[in-house]
């Protein structure tokens, strides 16, 4: 692995990803596991950071840029935030060195909007957005960006204006595990994305969030009174949390246009598109794992320039 | 203890109550455990009852009422559900007698609202109702009955015409528990009805429900950014739930005149009251200990005419 330029790391809440990159910015070897920020906490980072760039064996001396929960009060180096608005070129010259004996390591900052009605932070998402920003272009966006905490985020010219946080993925999380609809969506399994079940809900939190505690006990009432299945009451919550987060994020900032777009991987990626084309939004969708990964180029080509 | 008539019960999910009522409908001896369905599913429900009525000593052969979940599926005996539009004086009529070696017993059935769109189902809430019907007088009312599952019922003249149900107390508990808020709110204690970071959460959380994800996520950014203390963020979690509860129940059924009525017995009621008199409503206030009482009063005198 000679030609190993840099490490690149995402290090989340609960999960931690690793690439390592070649001169040419070719991706080399990859890692992923989940030693997040809290599992990392415990076993120490340097420890996490260390055994996984052994395994790959990657030279000794080799830079790492992370991005993420390492940066956070109880991450592994406080990387701070830039306050919004913020020009996403910013995180690069914010990033902070980690004291280290093996090698350099930077950590880039997280943003906050220090707004005392709508205070609202993120730690990951604005290296994503700074690694997205090709593809998205100059000008204004509304850009979604799914997950255990979702973001909307208002962008122009390359600038984040502000943001607004929903817990939808933790709720849908916390709901099915803790809450009395655990019975009802207990075998739910795989539902998917063009179910019906899945689309009305998001359709009707959209047109009445008001009601969103009141549909999600219709989970169970419907499951009482009309035999509703565990896998349409499964769809049935995660639409209503769905239809919630984009009712909200569209009360607070009506896209320009009808283009949102959605920085996402994985499994969510149908659920968004097809929640938000239901709700007749056009969603352009951004490879999310393709973002951070760029977003982490920037600062490290910034940082050591070849 | 010659002079007991019958034994009144409010046979819970997760609480049990029982009273023994004298002749001229004097309350002569109470009772209150934890042994609600879910406890009592597991010990046998006739032991657990036996066991109430032995510990004070009541006759062998006194009859017992019962309304709530012991009349569930998963409860004693299956109770049923009366359909909406349903008079109250109807489950009276519905009772359902238990099958004991020992005595006379009755289940109430509860309510089921059949409605493709909105299905809902309460039990316990309708025997309140009955007992309030004396206070609430005829016409046409709108009744919040809070608690795990808050339900917000439409009355005229008797009938119950429609409900629906909010998961604003399950909520509330599953949110601060198991959720990332559970840090920002740990050392909460108890907060006052009249605390503004309540209040403002009512506000907020009513006029913008679509926000609610966004403004529970706050709870933890506004502590992470401006020093939000456990109690005031506790209050705000409160009041966000309440505020979207009521935002809710106000879009699927405007009070007529600005009158709405609560049934409620202890901590609850201070927190519906101001936060609906925050949101210039005028509430009356019910007991909701003496209303399940009087309703099933009124199902015992019908039953067994003195």
């Amino acid at each position: 692995m000679t030609a190993a330029s840099y490490a690149a790391v995402d290090w989340g809440t609960s999960s931690f990803r690793l690439w390592i990159i070649g001169e040419s910015g070719k991706v080399l070897a990859e890692r992923r596991s989940a030693e997040g920020m809290i599992a990392a906490g415990k076993t120490g980072f340097s420890t996490v950071l260390e055994a996984h760039l052994a395994a790959i064996s990657a030279p000794s001396h080799l830079p790492v840029i992370i991005c993420g929960m390492a940066g956070a009060k109880q991450g592994w180096a406080e990387a701070g935030y830039l306050d919004t608005p913020a020009p996403l070129a910013g995180i690069v010259k914010a990033a902070i060195p980690v004291k280290d004996d093996h090698r350099d390591i930077r950590i880039l900052p997280g943003l906050a909007q220090r707004n005392e009605a709508a205070p609202d932070v993120m730690r990951g998402e604005e290296t994503q957005l700074l690694g997205a920003m090709a593809e998205l272009g100059g000008g204004s966006h509304l850009v979604c960006m799914p997950g255990t905490h979702s973001k909307w985020v208002r962008i122009t010219d390359g600038t984040v204006e502000g943001f607004s946080t929903f817990m939808t993925g933790e709720l849908f999380d916390v709901i099915a595990k803790h809450s009395i609809l655990s019975h009802a969506v207990a075998e739910g399994g795989h539902f998917d994305s063009t179910d019906a079940a899945f689309l009305e809900a998001v359709a009707q939190a959209a047109k009445h969030p008001a009601l969103a505690t009141n549909l999600l006990f219709t989970v169970r009432s419907g499951q009482l009174l009309h035999g509703l299945s565990a896998k349409a009451a499964k769809a049935k919550l995660s639409g209503t949390m769905l239809g919630l987060e984009i009712a909200g994020a569209l009360a607070a900032a009506r896209p320009t246009g009808d283009s949102v777009s959605v920085i996402v991987s994985g499994g969510l990626t149908e659920l968004y598109r097809d929640a938000l084309s239901a709700l007749d939004l056009n969603p352009a969708i951004i490879d999310a794992d393709d973002a951070v990964r760029h977003g982490l180029a920037a600062a490290a080509n910034a940082i050591w320039p070849a």
